[in-house]
């Protein structure tokens, strides 16, 4: 017996890193400072950039929508998926991405499919300015059905301590601007397969008048990446009135940061668990979120799901983006030039709503 | 239709992260900043303690590992392989771990286990002074055979410029020293599996006389981490005669550096591939590794493996890490030096070989 009998074909391991490897280069940025292939993936970070340098860090997958590209048999969409899901979750933090490495785990390793899986990842990456440091390509069998595959992905970014985002200076009256999504993103394929697959009985070929797509078309979009159209606004200052401040104790090399307030005060990645559960995660203790369900238009897709799942209103923003795939939160005299600065970027964004006291959820009107 | 008929339960969901939170406090650092439950995780990096930093990041999954830990029903062990796994990787080119964070995918989420598996990785990551600063748990419906899941991990480390270790001035001379493994390590489990489970009808219960344990015991052996041991050799300067410099042009601010040589000259971590295709990975242009098969011994457990599967001695040593688990490359001069330190520190080590002219492969004598 050996380890090709036993379903782990080595050779076809060496070929698919042969590919991959060709895919990342494209990626590398000057901090790279290894090829693919040692052990562990270099990176030259340059501390003289930020004055009190913050890693942020998130493990993303890309969930069920992984099906929708078994189905359709188009596996260079969900690495971008990922890629993009994961440069969110930091940015909203305010930082700006580094690196990415990803885990793609398969029963029967297909050189063919972990080819078109990396070539998403590197376009993603390349997108982002973000390089593909290094990942996994694990082939184990009996753990996937033949065909499918998981894919997970980590991305590191830096932001500086001064310029951190994290809600802290939220307060009532704060306006919440919402960005539009382009699809599901990565959440809410469970349903919306159940939905469409099993109770309509539709496959990704099926066309839907009113998507004026295929199935498959539609569920497929790529998931956004936001960074481009908010790094702009990650360093401007607020025009909000300073507030008299009567702790002021430290007088340190900060002071000149003191009363200084980013435009930006929180931001939210809508992604599994819809608003209702992603708003509150940025929300200070006190602080409650009034949404106005009619404030923006819900794309077509997410009526499609409604109505055909005949699924209750609460679930509905529970699970899905609903069209808003980022939220912004800004003092209400910020609000104007937040909108202005986004619309002339050409991006779609609405007041959706703004803080109220309350307990960290929210409440829809 | 809502999202928990659909096969996810948010509520389970959030349950295991509730658990998951209190796991992964035990293990922050000073450097984290954040309490999981973030979209990212906060790493403060000390850039002043380093020169040059360069971040050194890795992936990598328990692969099928995991099998036995469902056969056995215990899911406290799989995490800290995965961490040792990761620590290793990136030790291997002079790094100390920061932090890690993970990607757990179910079919369907049970908090109990889910808290298992990351009580394992909490522990392995407490062991190696490194941060849980984050991770992914996802629910898959139709992913994962009942009671089944996939495990991958991410890890952060940092090491000065000058102290990377990455095989250059690896020469032909050079001695190899071996480590002893624990076992299995996280690597050969597809065919191992097969040759115990498969040819031989055992079960994880059964006891195997020469191993004097049972096969779920032996099987499930932790990955060791080789950082507490490595970690004092890490900044050892080497005693072999500095080489005549004919270039030496740069006289800024490395010149104290010039001809410095860490004791350390290379590591390799021996996982999939085993020492044919690992070692292979820090030997440069023009070297090869000879290894005297008969220099340590080689566990029972590899000796029964080969036996019951009558696997090739190729297929063996390309497969399993057959005792083996990590191995410096050292100047002859500084053998007995790593090895008196190991043997001191209670390692099990061995000189297994040299470098000599060659191709960058390994020749088994």
């Amino acid at each position: 017996m050996d380890y090709r009998q036993s379903g782990v074909d080595i050779d076809a391991g060496n070929e698919a890193v042969r590919r991959i490897k060709a895919l990342a280069r494209s990626t590398f940025t000057p901090g790279v400072l290894s090829d693919i292939g040692l052990f562990g993936g270099l990176f030259r970070f340059d501390g003289q950039r930020h004055r009190e340098p913050v890693l942020v860090a998130s493990a993303d997958g890309v969930g069920t929508k992984l099906k929708v590209a078994f189905l359709s048999g188009r596996h260079d969409t969900v690495g971008a998926d990922l890629v993009n899901h994961c440069v969110n979750d930091i940015l909203v933090q305010g930082a700006r991405p580094l690196f990415f490495l990803d885990y793609l785990a398969t029963g029967r390793l297909s050189p063919d499919v972990a080819e078109q899986v990396v070539a998403g990842l590197a376009r993603g990456c390349r997108e982002n300015g973000c390089a593909l440091l290094g990942g996994e390509t694990a082939e184990m069998p009996g753990f996937y059905a033949a065909g499918e595959y998981d894919l997970a992905g980590f991305i590191v970014g830096v932001v500086d301590r001064d310029n951190l985002i994290d809600g802290h200076s939220l307060r009532p009256g704060d306006r919440l601007i919402g960005l539009a999504s382009s699809g599901l993103h990565t959440n809410g394929y469970s349903l919306a397969r159940q939905i469409v697959f099993e109770k309509l009985g539709l496959g990704v070929q099926s066309r839907v008048p009113e998507l004026q797509a295929t199935v498959g078309d539609a569920l497929l979009q790529p998931h956004r990446s936001y960074l481009k159209i908010i790094e702009p606004l990650l360093d401007v200052t607020s025009s909000e009135a300073r507030s008299p401040t009567s702790d002021v104790t430290d007088l340190g090399p900060r002071t000149s940061d003191l009363g200084r307030q980013a435009m930006l005060k929180g931001l939210a990645h809508i992604t599994g668990g819809g608003i209702t559960d992603n708003l509150p995660r940025i929300l200070p203790e006190g602080i409650c979120a009034r949404i106005h369900r009619d404030a923006w238009p819900v794309p077509p897709l997410f009526s499609f799901l409604e109505r055909a799942g005949d699924v209750p209103v609460d679930d509905l923003y529970r699970t899905f983006n609903m069209g808003i795939g980022m939220i912004v939160a800004c003092a209400p005299e910020d609000a104007n030039r937040v909108v202005e600065t986004l619309t002339a970027a050409r991006e779609q964004c609405w007041l959706i709503g703004e803080l109220v006291p309350g307990n960290r959820i929210v409440e829809y009107v």
